[in-house]
C-alpha cells in the first residue's frame, strides 16, 4: 500500500486486478467469473448481494441468529422485499428443519444467512439450508465476512449464488473492501430484472463493465491503494496454503479456550458450532455486567489488545475474541492470557 | 497510511476522526455538524446525498452538462424520484435562467447539479441556481468531487444542503473515500422521512450514530487506513492555506494552456467557465479521432503521465488534463509539455 498510485484504468492496474480476482476465486472455492473486490466494506457487499438479486415485492427467507442476520433482514426490507425471518437464540446455529420449513412454505426467491456470525462466534452448517433452497429454486446468499481465508468456503460445491466478505477479517488487510462473488445463475437473474438495481454504485451489470469487460469501462474510481493491500493479503494467504492457514486458526482457538477456562471464562457456543477465528466467552462472575468494560479498556490501554464487547442480547455477558489472519497464532494467545492474568490476578 | 491499524472504535481513532471532520468543515466552508468521510468513493457520496433526501415519487431538477450530471439523474431515478433534467451542451455551463424556469415550474423537493464537471472542465456558478431553489424551498445538492480543496467551496455562504467530494482529486489522497456534508435542514428532512432510506449502508441517521454520536455506535467498520491518509491530505491542504492552494491550481492551469496552444491544442471551455484543476482541450488535427489514444498510451508508457480521454459526445475530440492537489505545479506542466513536444515533434 506504500506503492505510488497508478490510474484505475492503467493496464498495470487492470493486470493486478485480474490476478487478484483469480486469488479471490481460490479463497471462495469458485470458478465464478463475477468475483471481484467491491469498493466498500462488507456491509456494502451485503447490500450488493441483496439489492442485485431482489426486486420490490420479492419474497426472501433470512436466517437470524446474530447482528449480521438482523442486518440482512433490514437490508432486504429496504430493497422492498417481503422478508420472512427464521430466528435462533444468539450463540446457537440456525435449525435446518426450521429453515427448510420456512423455505418450503414461503417459496422465496432468495434465501440468505450468515456463515460465520461475528457477533456470536457461531459457524453455520451450509448444506442443509442450500438443499432446501434448491428444492424451490431459490437463490442462496451467504455472508462470508469472517469465514473467508480462515476456514473452508466452497461456494461452488455448496451451491451458493452470491457471497461477500471483508478485507479486514481473516485476510488481515485494512477494512474498506468487500470481496464478492456471484454465480452465472445470479448474473442471469440480474440481467433479467424488470426494474433497475436500486443502487447505481452497486449495480452488478455496471460493475461488470469495469471489473470484467474486455474493454474496461469507467464506472466509479476503484480504490487503488486498498486493492494493492488486498492483493498482497490474498497472495500471503495463498502462499501459506489454505489448509495450513485453516489449521493455524483452529490451533490458536483451541489454545485460547484452554487458557481461558482456568480463568473462569466459559465458551458461549457448543464445541461443534464454534468458529476458530472468533471465540465468544461468557465472563467470570467477578467481571460480569458493567465491570467488563473496564477490563477491556485496560487491555487496550496497557497491552494494546482490543477485545470485542457482547452485542445485542449478549451485551455485558460475553467477550468476542478475534484470532484472525496474522493474529491467529498461539503467541498472540499467550500475550492475551498473560495480560488477563496480570489484570485479574 | 503506513501506520499500524487501530480499531474503528478505539478512542485514538475517534479523536483523529473528530479532527478530520473539523478539517473537512474548513474545506467545505461550513459549520455543518454532519460533515464526515463516507466509507466509499464519490459515486457513493452522490448516492448518499440523493438517497437520503429523496423518497419515491419526490420531484427533483437535475442540471446535466456532463457525465456526472447524467449520473445524478440516474441515481435519482433509482431512488424512485420524478426526475426533470435541464441540459446544456457538454463543455458549457448550465443556464441560470433555464434552471430557474424548470425549478419554478416543477417546484422540486431537491435541486442537484455539479460544481466542477470532471468530464468537461466546466466550473458551474452556484448562486443563481441556489437562489431559484430557495424560492420554492427546495434542498440543493452540489457535487464537489473535483472542486474541493482546489478552488473555493462555500456551502454555508451559498446555501447548499448536501455536498460530496472524493479523496483522490484535489486532496491528492488515494481514491476510496467521499467527504460529505449535510446541513441541519437536510438532517431534519431525513429525520422526518416517511420511508426508510433505501440504502442501510448510506443511511445518514445510522451514520450519525457512529460518526457523531456521544456514544459511538457500531454501524459498519470504518476504513481506518484510508481515513489516516485522508486526514494527512486535509492537514497538508490546511497547512498550505486555502488561498495559496487555490492560486497554485490557477497558476498551473494558466501555464498549461499557454504551453498547449502553440502545440495546436485549443481549450474546450470559455475562459470564464474553466476549472483550474481539470483542463479540457480540443486536439490538433494530426492526433484527432482514433489517433489520440496512441499518444496517450505513449505518454503513459514512456513518461508515466496519464491524461484523461474525452467522454460521451466528446470521445476522441478532447483530452482532459488534471492538475490536482500535489500535481498542480508548473514543474508538472513543464514535464508534460516536454513529453508532448518529444512525441509530436
Amino acid at each position: 500500500m506504500s506503492q505510488p498510485l497508478i490510474g484505475h484504468l492503467d493496464p498495470d492496474f487492470i493486470a493486478l486486478l485480474d490476478r487478484l480476482k483469480d486469488g479471490l476465486r481460490t479463497l471462495f472455492g469458485t470458478s465464478n467469473a463475477m468475483t471481484l473486490p467491491l469498493s466498500a466494506t462488507g456491509s456494502a457487499g451485503m447490500e450488493a448481494a441483496l439489492f442485485n438479486l431482489l426486486e420490490r415485492g420479492d419474497p426472501i427467507v433470512v436466517g437470524v441468529n446474530g447482528v449480521f442476520g438482523v442486518r440482512m433482514a433490514e437490508v432486504a426490507r429496504r430493497a422492498g422485499a417481503e422478508v420472512t425471518t427464521v430466528e435462533a437464540t444468539w450463540g446457537t446455529r440456525l435449525s435446518d428443519s426450521q429453515m427448510s420449513d420456512a423455505i418450503a412454505r414461503v417459496r422465496p426467491k432468495v434465501v440468505s444467512f450468515v456463515h460465520a456470525e461475528t457477533s456470536t462466534g457461531v459457524c453455520q452448517p451450509v448444506e442443509g439450508i442450500v438443499s432446501a433452497a434448491k428444492e424451490v429454486d431459490a437463490m442462496v446468499v451467504l455472508d462470508c465476512v469472517t469465514s473467508l481465508a480462515g476456514r473452508p468456503v466452497k461456494l461452488d460445491e455448496w451451491g451458493i449464488d452470491a457471497a461477500y466478505s471483508g478485507s479486514q477479517k481473516c485476510l488481515s488487510c485494512p477494512p474498506g473492501l468487500s470481496p464478492v462473488s456471484f454465480s452465472d445463475r445470479a448474473i442471469e437473474l440480474v440481467q433479467s430484472r424488470k426494474s433497475p438495481v436500486q443502487s447505481w454504485f452497486l449495480d452488478l451489470s455496471l460493475l461488470a463493465g469495469y471489473f470484467s469487460g474486455a474493454k474496461r469501462v469507467y464506472h466509479h474510481t476503484a480504490p487503488i491503494t486498498a486493492i494493492f493491500g488486498l492483493a498482497a493479503g490474498v497472495d500471503r494467504a495463498l502462499e501459506e496454503g489454505l489448509e495450513a492457514r485453516f489449521e493455524r486458526h483452529s490451533q490458536a482457538a483451541r489454545h485460547l479456550i484452554e487458557g481461558l477456562e482456568p480463568l473462569g471464562f466459559k465458551p458461549l457456543v457448543d464445541a461443534a458450532d464454534r468458529l476458530p477465528m472468533l471465540t465468544s466467552v461468557r465472563l467470570p462472575d467477578r467481571i460480569n455486567g458493567t465491570g467488563e468494560a473496564a477490563v477491556r479498556t485496560r487491555l487496550l490501554s496497557e497491552f494494546g489488545i482490543e477485545v470485542g464487547a457482547g452485542l445485542g442480547p449478549l451485551t455485558g455477558q460475553i467477550w468476542r475474541i478475534g484470532l484472525m489472519g496474522e493474529n491467529a497464532r498461539t503467541e498472540t494467545v499467550d500475550y492475551l492470557l498473560d495480560a488477563l492474568r496480570k489484570i485479574l490476578h
